[in-house]
């Protein structure tokens, strides 16, 4: 477990290093998002995206959108802007030496300019479960 | 024209509002974004997803996340997890009576707590961009 703290200071972001392979990695995220509650929504292949854009050789890389609908409705009743920042991320990437990076955004953290005490309860309740996504894996 | 300032204080996203039909505001919206360089890489019709989920009835919504794939690549390099802020979203969402408002994120607001100056100067690119596209609507 390395739970990413930077010097002591809380980062925008849980994370953990995992050896097995990337496809293993995002089958094996999805399925803990699955037990949290959370579906995905979106599914953006980073590598291959700019490979076609930019003709670019890129890790492997992907973005999951993830979303528990019913913590998602809240937080649209509380803030009906905060689609801004829906679905919660989760990032899988290879690293230089082929270890596979998992990080979950930090809710607290990314929604930090919207002042709406209501929704951080909710972001609060998005980040234990986020937590707990990556310390499962 | 009205940018958001919420009393002065810079809001964590720039909007407008638009008398058309929903439909018409997301194809007005995608052309904007297709001229300042961003694609639609995820489309979620939230509406469609309440019901499907949780059975509930909810207004027009759409979260339509939008990238610039050079400025995408340029972030990446500077900061590996920025994944996690990607894409940028623009949200367009039937108002309760009946006016189609368009939000696109603060770049610059939602990457607060990534302490990183390089990746600032690219958040503020981004942030011009999509002003651009939210003033030219």
């Amino acid at each position: 477990m390395d739970i990413d703290f930077e010097g002591g200071k809380m980062s925008y972001y849980f994370s953990k290093t995992l050896r097995m392979s990337f496809d293993q990695a995002v089958k094996k995220v999805t399925e803990e998002l699955k037990k949290e509650g959370f579906g995905i929504l979106t599914d953006i292949d980073v590598k291959e995206t700019l490979k076609k854009k930019l003709n670019l050789v890129f890790q492997n890389y992907k973005i999951l959108g993830a979303c528990n609908p019913s913590f998602a409705f809240k937080a649209l009743q509380m803030e009906n802007k905060i689609g801004l920042m829906l679905p919660c991320n989760v990032v899988v990437q290879e690293t230089s030496d082929h270890e596979i990076e998992v990080a979950a955004i930090d809710p607290i953290e990314s929604m930090l300019a919207v002042e709406n005490p209501k929704l951080k309860e909710v972001a609060e309740e998005v980040r234990i479960k986020l937590r707990a996504v990556i310390d499962n894996l």
